[in-house]
């Protein structure tokens, strides 16, 4: 049993890893070796105390130095569900099963809203993960939504796997070619289908059948991924120690709420943190 | 009419100071030029993400270049009283009164309590401001209490006032050499008087003989500072956007409570002053 698992691998879930290594805490780290799309973006950074102005890519290079400095480790595994297993939590990471007595949840915010029917129908040609439900759809024909270059990896995978995909990568430019797979720009705009997916409606009209359809985000609404805790307008409840409705899940950065900014996640990552060692020295 | 006044140098004010700049507003940031002895006196630092491993000598330059870099201004005055004046507040610096639609504590946290005696006889004889009374004590016999010596200039100038100081530069060595200044390392225990002081106690069981007593530290409660502003369990009372008791009040970093980090505080800085951008959009 873990002592801790943390989710997401931006400025947030850094400061608490870096915080919890500090304790010698025995955690997983789920994220990405990238750390952040978002960090890397960002143009010009001038509200960081002790950087004057610094780029995002800088800034993620300072961040991946701290994490060599600490030996810290990224699994780069995504974290699909969790489940409150009563005094402790299960966690569902790319068909796999952790337990960790307490959980920091930091993935970030979505900014985009899900799409029509697809909580409706997730579980049911609906998922978020290319290798827990791949198999299903062998031989099949898929859509994958995607926002983020750092699930290409899992587009390859689902396309050794399907007949056919049709791969909408609305915010950057894939890498991928292949014979069976068909990168498009038009945006998905409603997922179809009563009992099951039967398709996927586009912004442009057209209609386009598939089996299946992968959403594979950076980020995973928290009542998805965490079932029963509680949100404040579209931010996980939190109190002033970032521990959210649920006993030993904590949460800090985006998913908390407002301003979306750096040094605000890491200091919700430092007190997310020092709760966790709180809680579990009690 | 101010939009601002900042009160506190550290790691919070700096970063609330940061984001007000950036958002243009007219404010004052009172403090010292040389930031924080707290900051300073830090052996190592591991967990302020993006430096691995910094003193708090290389942070507190780091931070020096980064209020260069953005022309900020550091207003070194003592706060000695905030008045919630209804819909603003009036600020007392250094006998000059400010005033503010909004306020932002920054000022720490006093690591010792204050003295038995020394609440009691605030304005009786005990003073926090060597400019505001000094002059009151002209060829008198006064004691001075500092934990900083950023103070030292205060003592020198109460020197060229009182006929003789005996001061209790506790947990530094003093620069100070003069004729009229005894320095000593006992510790004061109690400020004794009934209607004005009388004397000061001290530790090793001495008595001294005094008019008044200037208690010069980094931190001052902030009950006595913002009378009648909500606390809990020592600390200032806040809520998630750092919004204290008082309208348009906000307070952030040590004297909101722990831990005591300076991730922690540039973080709470931030949302300080978003809270206060907010705000004063209203």
């Amino acid at each position: 049993m873990l002592d801790c698992i943390i989710i997401g691998s931006g400025p947030a879930g850094l400061s608490a890893a870096i915080n919890l290594k500090t304790y010698k805490k025995d955690f997983l780290w789920f994220g990405s070796s990238s750390l952040s799309d978002k960090v890397t973006r960002a143009e010009k950074i001038v509200n960081y105390p002790g950087f004057p102005e610094i780029t995002g890519k800088e800034l993620c290079q300072r961040f991946q130095e701290h994490i060599q400095a600490q030996n810290l480790e990224i699994t780069e595994k995504t974290v699909t569900n969790v489940m409150d297993a009563g005094g402790y939590y299960m966690v569902l990471a790319d068909n796999e099963i952790f337990e960790t007595k307490t959980l920091i949840l930091a993935m970030g915010v979505m900014t985009a809203k899900p799409l029509e029917g697809e909580q409706e129908l997730l579980g049911r040609g609906v998922s978020y993960c290319a290798t827990c439900d791949g198999m299903l759809y062998q031989g099949k024909k898929i859509a994958v939504i995607s926002n983020s270059p750092r699930f290409e990896h899992e587009v390859e995978y689902l396309a050794e796997l399907a007949a056919e995909v049709h791969y909408f990568p609305f915010t950057f430019d894939s890498g991928i070619s292949r014979g069976n797979v068909t990168i498009s720009k038009d945006m998905p705009k409603m997922i179809l289908g009563d009992t099951r997916v039967t398709g996927i409606q586009l912004r442009s009209g057209a209609q386009l059948e598939v089996d299946g359809v992968f959403c594979l985000r950076n980020a995973i609404a928290p009542t998805t991924l965490v079932p029963g805790i509680q949100m404040e307008e579209g931010h996980i409840l939190v109190d002033r120690r970032m521990a959210t409705s649920l006993p030993g899940c904590f949460a800090c950065g985006d998913c908390v709420g407002r301003p979306y900014q750096y040094t605000k996640a890491v200091g919700e990552g430092n007190i997310a943190a020092h709760s966790v060692v709180a809680y579990l020295a009690e």
